[in-house]
């Protein structure tokens, strides 16, 4: 059992109005020094077995098909130890 | 100029139906050997100066109050080097 971990965030040249309502709300809550916020998914899939290349290039496809939208969107995929 | 990223993630004992429902799909796109999935958010904050002691204990404050919901949402705070 291994655990991938899918990233997603909006392309950089894409607005992201969930982040920016996060930053504006941050000064009206105290907070100062934070320039910038963006906001997108994180997926934690448990799969079978190890993460193999196999599974890995499987887990890439996912991501590409079902879990981002390609035109907006970037991911990232990684495996993580199981805290 | 750092980078420091929130990950918030619904409690593992809390019901997640957009983690489900992803779970639910991935069969019918032909992907198989993933036993779950949890889905969550990633948010990730520009911060002026370095990300020191200080700026990380702020950061954790907005975790708590602003980005996430702690009574079904759990959350980490980490440094991300620049890309």
């Amino acid at each position: 059992m291994a655990r991938v971990v899918v990233d997603v965030m909006p392309k950089p040249e894409i607005l992201d109005p969930q982040g920016k309502a996060v930053h504006g709300a941050l000064p009206r809550l105290g907070f100062t020094g934070v320039t910038d916020v963006r906001q997108g998914k994180r997926f934690e899939l448990e799969v079978e077995g190890e993460a193999s290349e196999d599974v890995l290039a499987s887990v890439r496809e996912m991501a590409e098909t079902l879990l981002s939208n390609p035109v907006i969107e970037n991911y990232s995929v990684r495996v993580e130890d199981d805290a």
